[in-house]
């Protein structure tokens, strides 16, 4: 695995790179991270370029066995470049230009930055991409990232326009799919049609309050934009694969969260790489990130390309607590469980300097090595003691498919706003599962579905009539299907289904949705589960749809007038069996539902017992299990085994339970009787 | 009564359409509302009208039995029109221009925009006046909505100075009235003042959070705000009415919650319509809105223009509960008890697309007929067994006084702000009557105040001398007069009084204020009353006055250094006594207050127990007495009689008391000892 | 000293200016403020003056015994300056420009505004320097207030380019000095360096949420503003010292809310000026305030020139609650002990026109006056009872160092936000000293140190070398210096140090910060004092540093990872002492930690015992102690006295305890034994 940290040679005087050279040396890692804001110095005069200083490093490094991961740095055109061409400029929402001076300032659709951005590429594809001590790529930096994903400058108003039109050819099609008659809204051509003014971009402002756009509309402008940042991207990823077999990649920013759709903007890169931030003060990590990322490219090998290294200061705001001793090991260790190929921390030493001075590093500002630089060597060694499992693959039978048309459409008009994300949503599922034994994949709409036995599709808000057909042949033929609430409501166009709800899919479900609202604090009741047996009960939440059809109840409401209507059906449907959670349950019945749901599919639970706080997650190599183990509950922990395991780095062997230690881990290999 | 919903055949297909049809035929309604956002269908192409469309569904709505409100369509212009006259879109108080694509994105003010809405209502008069399916007719779309009635246009600053030199004449005469010299701001001539660039607009951002602007200058561009917005309609009810002898009227937003003076704005109209939003899940329907709607034109019956039907999705944010079962059938008929002419929901059947797709109405996306829809005709099959008392008077008593210099100057710069909101107040002391058994108007100050014995003029900040001198009448005269604290504070050009305050009304209260204070959490206090006999405790609430002067004092403070003072006044002037109620009660005081004063005045209780959720409303028929009595206590209710009654609609008689269902309601017709 | 009130001649007719003359001169005051709003009347058009109304005013009032300070007017230029220059107008951080119509809405650097200012502040001086009924003057009204302190309009612009150059001379020298190379934001000359776009004022709006600026050009725009406006304001305070003799200052507005540098900013002025608006219902009054501007100009006497007069209605928002009776009289006598010699209430009659009408003032808008005024005629007469008392000095010898480069670089970068605040945190350790028995100084960090035993440093974050030198010096020989959590991260550029924290005072203090983190509710550990014999506990507090080095550790966490850390360290250097506090405490163990260091400097209690809410104050005349007590408990309080103490106003001797009524007040002479 690679393993190491972002560093900055160009922010340093000889006699600070010297120092730092050492220490990075000395802390045992394999990997920097380079390179990502200096254009100013690769280019400081346009066409002059100077990589003499950046390959100094890079071969220093590299001679101690440290590889480089260069990145090119068109998150942060120089000066010369935005005075002299002052169009390149991001517009945002509000009509504002980003004026030069933080990051990010650029628009991704100006032919003229392309250009420029091209030619840097080209020279440091050319200058580095057969440097042997070089390990990989990144283009730009966190793309979209602090609202600058939704460019409104003339360029890309006019390219909207026309994408629009290519898309829908004619004025009257678009329309008609928009349902633009509503508020009389119809267009004459499609050069009337303006950006939406307001924006689903996380931290910005809404232009105009109280300004309700055409959802189709906006559901277009996302893809455009999402688009128009993979082309950018791509730009790029085509330069450097024209001078490098290294791993070419960019960093997200986890999940959704700047919404670039990156099912699609991996396409052309070599892995998904990403950058992660959770909290590491007796914090549980979660996961759902990871396995998001393994999902991206179809079970592939993730980045991260910046991850936590400390706590202090901070960027803006107040701050950041530190990890206690242990926590940044084993949280390494638990990226790597989840099918992490490289880990950078960010970052290796505390910039002085800068918007991000005095934050969070491995080493501090005054670059004398302490406790988390000591936890560094600790973690790169025995990340050495790991390499053999490396190649250990997954193995789940159950998959959570997530979606960015739904994810969008949900943004651009929630439910249930703010208690309901679709993305969390997603994660709460895969947490309940894993809670109880089960590791599961999160998938992609489009991913193959016939590797799995249980399929879970929470809230698919956006369904196509070819997904409604995938799920329905994924059921018909064996499959166990778990759909909830807000499933199949609109089409792609973001239009609303006339037929009934779930659309395309109620004889699948043997259930029709009869009334829906949302479920908030003061109409909350109740449901009950009936499960071939067992039983569980829980408050209903999120939203409460009540189900008519032919399927069987097994859950219903226990409360007022909603009183035995169905609220969870489950119906055979061909080989298989769909399920229809009307609701939203708490974690323990959920539990249940969902154990019910393995025994039907014949999925077994782990046999080291996961809980919450307790994470299991199973690795097969040449056909033996290894599980990984991760203490989150800032106490020592006793787990038990249902199998005799023998413990891969302890040597040892365990009957009955394993003791882990505060922020401690383990790998388990299961002894087969 | 009228009874129906709204309906969008531009929406729909052929086949869509007669579906549509037939569900709305067979659900009973008698009205639909049609054409509010349909110019791009009426006039696609500039001077080319169409209108079949429109027609074809009045006839065959009418041939069953349903006849329609035609809407004129100006709230939403056609895409053409804005394209070649860029220059009508509505600017913001930060001079953002509204751009196509929502609705009301237009400045009403702007003469070619006048001159085209002219035209397309000229074409609509034209061709709907005389058909005789039609019922009347409404004129755009809730004026102001969406923050849309403070434009800030070039046109619209031009013509505020001249309607400023239009009133004040000289700029002598504007600076002194205006206290210009306060911050050294005196005018040298009308052409240098610019329209405030902060606002009361509900939802709109400031400008410049930290700017202060004249309070003289900000209450007339309210008032100059107010009437362009009601000459932009008048110059459509103008047109309408030279074709039509149907009922004209507008859709307002409720109270004063976009603030457009509706005692103004209904002069040209034939009776005053608006919307209504009430929540229905186990709540207790204000009636307060309705009260203020039958007293904006004198009495008349009022129209509510859109109603509730159901939950679900929702226009922006989180969703929308759905009311339970017989809510909906109860809120209708709660409206016909308080005046209520025509009741239609918002809307017939969910739009799939479009801003507000996926919401509430009373069929879903899907077309199939459910709960909402049955309860539609069962309450359509009541409301026909009612209709004999269709013409049934109202014969109150006591009338609360409300007015929008004031809602204006109390917005402008509010007083126990968020607390103190003036006509949220004025309905505290509305139900807070009807919880004691009686039931009062809502005017305002041009109203005849001489049919009612008890007067409640609540915090009149604004009080002219005109007024001041028509409350000294009504007492002199015998009536029992009640103002509250801030009464009588500033003049109408929205400036201080220098007498004593209540100012020009010191005498017929017999008292002069003479300390002030708001009352927030940490300097409450407490206050007795002592009503000839009775006594209550309350502590202060909202604004705390100390009194001096020769009234007797009903109401004392009874802690701290205002230990003593008197806080509410009581003097006899004339045949009449004034009452001055120096601070906010609990309901349970202010309760024996007003029971007190009814006494004093000889106003009877209904003899219909009415309590906190159980509202009684007394109708007057050929001299008879019927009570409408509604249970809104989310339980059965057993409600007490003092008389024998009638039930009109269960045809019974109870000698006393009756009982009601949960969400149930009764029509009691007293019987005559 | 002077006591009186602001007053607006200007807004009144010849007979109400009668009434008030009288009410004015009967209230036993003796000084009045007069003109900061009224350009427009005394330059009604361009270069025609009028000051007859105002001399007027001056001369009745002088004839009977008030005087008067009269203000320049440059805070609300006239409307035909405005709109014949439109552009001296302020813009803000969003580049909008301040209409015309609030106040404060000019440019200071603007020459056109400049040159006008000067030609009125001469006009103003020519007339009234000799007057010998005027005491002083004040220059424009609260600079900087309302966000109006932080202009962006193109001469800014220029100017602060032009600025950047003066001092750094080459743009290579501001690259290296700010770390520009921090998202490769090196610049290729001045000109391309615009002034923030985000702001540190107080309600101001950021531009750009998302947008983070390099750290070093937003501390330098800061200096670069407080300095503009000092420039600008010293243009006037020059052309007035041209023409009197009398004080001339200005009417700052506390602290550094305001964010001009006050230490620079009366450099050319004879006294420091302050408006101060305290909470005065049962609250203790801060005096914090007071210890800060007494240390503006090195101990001198400092004037309030705006202090709260009453409650009720306010200038936007909610209202105000009065005074509670004789806490305005208590408040008077507590400036006054804090070395107040000026103290006007604001206002003397509520206005009733304007953003500000109907708010508090000593007599109410009827002009009758009641409770208020009767209470300020008891404090004038008291005033003169301790006319004797007047020249006591302050005799301190604990000092608190402030400093403004670390207020804005704490501002621009907050750390704990919005728990800790820099100057707040200062008034934390100013008041658990005060609550301790000791009264201490605030002063900045260029104050001569050498006459303090004990030198209190509050996160000096931004510290220079000097500085550094200055405390090392301090210590070496012999005095008492404790420092915080924070202490000399960063140099004057805003840049973190490179060596070990305290930069620079790791030897004096023995500590080195090896590990730091804010403290948030959920990361709160424990720590022990250990200090001679006398032990402490406290949670700790807003942050949180691990400390290593030779030190004594009197404070060490007790809790979790940190165990056994130190966390405050006490170092011999040279003859004194330093101690390093490496988080908060709370108030009891922060007293605990004073009292041991006062016990090491031999700093010894005042005799007559403060807690909290009971104030007292020693001041010394002719080697004599004077004890001013004050009585915030909002009931009766005794206080015990250590020797027996003369009651200066009472006339009376106590051995061992004074009894104080509510809100009331005592000197205490000491009797020498």
């Amino acid at each position: 695995m690679y393993y190491g940290a972002a560093y900055y040679p160009e922010h340093k005087t000889a006699e600070e790179l010297e120092h730092d050279m050492i220490l990075l040396i000395e802390s045992g890692i394999n990997t920097v991270r380079m390179g990502e804001f200096a254009w100013c110095r690769m280019e400081p005069r346009e066409g002059e370029y100077q990589f003499d200083w950046l390959e100094a490093a890079v071969e220093r490094l590299g001679k101690a066995g440290i590889r480089s991961i260069i990145c090119t740095p068109t998150a942060c055109p120089p000066a010369w470049l935005v005075y002299k061409h002052p169009e390149v400029v991001y517009v945002d929402n509000r009509g504002l230009e980003r004026p030069f001076g933080g990051r990010r300032f650029y628009c991704y659709n100006n032919p003229v930055y392309r250009e420029y951005s091209r030619k840097i590429t080209e020279e440091i594809g050319r200058r580095f991409g057969k440097n042997p001590y070089v390990c990989g790529f990144q283009i730009d930096n966190e793309p979209a990232q602090e609202a600058s994903g939704r460019c409104h400058c003339p360029v890309c108003q006019a390219k909207f326009s026309e994408w629009l039109k290519d898309k829908y050819k004619t004025i009257e099609e678009y329309n008609r799919r928009s349902g633009n008659i509503f508020w009389g809204q119809d267009y004459d051509s499609f050069d009337q049609i303006r950006m939406p003014v307001n924006t689903i971009e996380v931290s910005a402002e809404q232009k105009m309050p109280v300004y309700f756009e055409n959802p189709t509309l906006r559901l277009e402008y996302e893809r455009f934009c999402s688009e128009s940042q993979i082309e950018y991207q791509d730009i790029q990823s085509d330069v450097l694969h024209g001078y490098t077999e290294y791993p070419v990649t960019t960093n997200g920013t986890g999940l959704a969260t700047n919404s670039i759709d990156y099912y699609k903007s991996t396409r052309k890169l070599d892995c998904y790489g990403f950058d992660y931030y959770p909290g590491l003060r007796d914090a549980a990590v979660d996961s759902f990130p990871y396995a998001f990322a393994r999902g991206v490219k179809d079970g592939a090998p993730f980045w991260v390309m910046e991850f936590m290294s400390g706590g202090g200061h901070r960027f803006g705001g107040s701050g950041r607590v530190q990890p206690n001793p242990g926590a940044l090991k084993q949280a390494v260790l638990q990226s790597f469980a989840h099918g992490a190929e490289m880990m950078l921390h960010f970052q290796f030493r505390t910039f002085p300097f800068g918007a991000e001075q005095l934050n969070y590093a491995i080493v501090d500002m005054d670059g004398v090595p302490r406790r988390r630089y000591y936890e560094m060597q600790e973690t790169a060694r025995l990340l050495k003691e790991l390499e053999p499992l490396e190649n250990a693959g997954f193995a789940n039978e159950i998959a959570i498919c997530v979606d960015y048309d739904t994810h969008w459409a949900l943004r651009i008009k929630p439910v249930n706003d703010p208690d309901f994300k679709y993305l969390d949503y997603a994660g709460k599922m895969y947490h309940v599962l894993e809670d109880n034994g089960y590791n599961s994949d999160v998938i992609s709409y489009d991913a193959d579905f016939s590797k799995y036995k249980f399929l879970i599709v929470p809230s698919a808000f956006v369904a196509s009539r070819e997904f409604q057909q995938k799920l329905r042949r994924f059921t018909e033929e064996g499959g166990i299907l778990l759909g909830t609430f807000l499933t199949s409501a609109k089409n792609e166009d973001n239009v609303g289904y006339t037929d009934s709800l779930p659309a395309g899919l109620t004889d699948v479900f043997g259930a029709v949705v009869e009334e829906v609202e949302p479920v908030f604090k003061d109409n909350h009741t109740n449901v009950r589960l009936d499960l071939d047996g067992s039983e569980a009960v829980s408050t209903d939440g999120m939203w409460s749809d009540i189900l008519g059809g032919s399927a069987r109840a097994i859950g219903t409401y226990t409360q007022d007038y909603k009183t035995d209507s169905m609220v969870i059906s489950e119906n055979t449907y061909g080989k298989g069996t769909a399920v229809y959670m009307g609701t939203d349950l708490e974690k323990e019945a959920m539990g249940e539902l969902f154990q019910y749901l393995c025994r039907r599919a014949g999925i077994s639970k782990n046999p080291v017992k996961a809980e919450e706080k307790i994470e299991v997650v199973r690795r097969v190599l040449n056909g033996e299990n290894y599980y990984y183990v991760f203490n989150f509950t800032a106490k020592e922990a006793e787990v038990s085994v249902e199998t005799p395991v023998y413990d891969y780095l302890k040597k040892c062997r365990y009957e009955e339970k394993a003791v882990l230690e505060r922020n401690g881990f383990a790998v388990l290999k299961e002894i087969k009787g």
